[in-house]
């Protein structure tokens, strides 16, 4: 195994990334041109959901090899449950994390600003519930129960994947590709319900810069998704591990 | 091979993240936002397909060495034709499986409860012929012989794919990305048609929330893929099995 | 090597996937509901270019170990003339994959005379140059040139990737990918300007159907397929195989 | 390894597939048809990111054996910092990457001048900054240093991408998987903003045809993806080579 450093580098470069594709495709493309009355040939929510998943397809292959890829919270403590990574490594791996999501979400409000005109807008932060005036939150407007029900489900489900895909019984050498499409799946899913979080990294970088609203509901996008992951690292491991 | 109880968590779990994927994106993604005369970021029929085969490449991926990864009780039944899979496990398969579909609908429910103003309507039930006022049937209005023809010839197809790849003569470890994709591609052409079943399970979960109209069509979406399924598994084993 | 009739077998049911999985997604999900002035959920150019790959994909997965899966009379020749395929075989794969595209455009036909009002139009029907009244050609209106050019262009290409991919000195296994997502690749390409070919089988079928217009038209669709093909195989074989 | 005649053959077709399907399905399908108030069935900037993708994931298939499929001035130029290709390469290399994408921007130009009324306009060239009248620039509008950041970082990320995914100790023959879809998640990204280049080449090809405002803008398209492959590089050597 590479040396704690080198591994932590490849987490911050991967989630900036993350963050970068998943968060940046959304400010830059998901309408395109940003006129009404225009033809759109903006990526929409199914192009977003295939940059966040690509991302972590494309990362995984070029330093899965390097730090294992978790490029996310949630997913370094699953696999603490499931007994995949020492948990003397969490803490290290979740704050080069979430210092290269906000490095990412710098680089897009970087290049946003060089647009004229531009307004930081809900900057791909994560929300729930109906929006304040001035405000944001749920894309769709969906409760606070809701949110939180629909991330502890997505998470949960990531982490099944993520850990079966990983199991030495699986396919060998393709759990980039189930990993990094789960996640685009998830997008498919629930943008519209909390612009898809299960990543408090992800949902740490923009909020940063989205502002006040983005910050006061920051809590939940660190809370659900570690449930949703904690719960099935305890699954997998106590029903379906190989013995 | 891991025993029963283990391997029926799986099809639990897998028929739910089939059903909440392909189901749930239809219901909250389809069309976003839901307001008319607004730019439209919608995932419409292209990314309902993609989410389709998603759930069952990614859980082929996460749970094949577990169970097979079936999740659907006619890919059971073509397989036990086939010779694959033994008849005395087939029961216990569509049971976990109707389960787990069913699971993923109350949880689809419980989140789009959570939207103000939502409604039902067609729930991503699968339906045929053209709708009575006030309820559903097929998408585009297709005669019931059209929809029947689609589902026996779409899960024919299917199962030629599933056995195909399976087969020890095939690449290794990739038949999870080529029988998912397979599924996307049976929603591209047919979705249209039916919505697109091809697995009762998948069309019980919905029709249970969905109501009178669902319940009363979900004959034929258990009937025409089982036909389907069984056709292709007698074919192959008497045309193409290894000898 | 499985006997000729069991490849044969394999053939028909590969291109008859290729053509209902391809044509069938174009006539039935590209606009969807066909209302003017109605949100729409149709698959758009880029669903039916994803369709076409993916008949593909799935085949090349699921029969591959049987027939090769050639399912292109144009793939059939360049193999031949690359040395990768023994002529004598050629005229009997030729004649399975335009029995198959024939009856995936019949089973395309009954199901869509199922809708209600339906009209036959293009019938995804391969064309080249502005249309006479009443009939079809080139969806953009391209010239014959422009056309011949794209198909001998877009062909020699597909077989460059096939005969690659295919080499083994290239990876093992994963040629259905490289191949299928060409197929999707020269699709995004070449819609607007023929209906895309690349296969003189896939031009038949629904040629048949759709009348006298694509019959007319549809020499272009065997003579500029096969001598693209016909080049590249001649090309990789003189300056790319392994010696 | 081939000879050099023979690699560089590979890289000019390779190329010439990058630009002709790129570009390509940008000119030909991004709007279609290209009428205002009827529906749109383009592929939009989804579309095209997939088909720059898919020219590379198909072509590193089908020629990573013979050349290594680089296609990109600034990704061999990446891989000799790497220490993976060696220097005296480089310019022949450069020179046939330069040559395909000029001969795939002639075919382009060829077949879209075989549709009627047709209009070069941007003909897929790279810019930036606000257009001047008359001509184009960056396609949102984007600054000349929010453009130049975009370029750095994006070619920056695709380098480490490529050196990571085709490092001794990454899953084996993938890399063509993870490198094409890749160049899929810059172009979802990036598209709005200088419609992407990444690489010299391919900025190149176009900007002949596209004439004036194209070439005085294409030496960023030459120092920007340099410098950030450069970087990467660099970087990837020092940090996390195989020791």
């Amino acid at each position: 195994m590479m040396p704690l450093s080198k591994r932590l580098a490849a987490e911050f470069v991967g989630t900036l990334w993350l963050v970068l594709g998943g968060c940046g495709s959304a400010v830059f493309s998901l309408a395109f041109p940003d006129v009404a009355a225009s033809p759109n040939f903006g990526i929409g929510i199914l192009g977003v959901a295939l940059a966040f998943g690509l991302t972590v397809l494309t990362m995984a292959f070029a330093i899965g090899h390097i730090s294992g890829c978790h490029l996310n919270p949630a997913v370094s403590v699953g696999l603490v449950v499931a007994g995949r990574f020492p948990a003397k490594d969490l803490v290290p791996y979740i704050v080069a994390q979430v210092l290269g999501a906000i490095a990412a979400a710098a680089i897009i409000y970087v290049i946003a600003s060089g647009q004229p005109g531009w307004e930081i807008g809900r900057f791909a932060a994560n929300g729930y519930g109906e929006a304040a005036p001035g405000s944001f939150g749920s894309p769709g407007g969906y409760s606070l129960v809701a949110c939180f029900v629909s991330e502890v489900v997505m998470t949960f489900m990531f982490l099944i994947v993520i850990i079966g895909a990983t199991d030495e019984r699986a396919p060998k050498g393709l759990a980039p590709i189930a990993i990094g499409l789960c996640l685009t799946l998830i997008h498919l899913i629930s943008i519209p319900i909390t612009a898809t979080s299960v990543n408090p990294a992800r949902s740490t970088g923009p909020a940063i810069f989205a502002g006040g609203w983005a910050l006061s509901q920051l809590w939940l996008f660190w809370v659900a998704p570690i449930i949703g992951a904690a719960i099935a690292g305890g699954l997998y491991k106590a029903i379906w591990r190989k013995d």
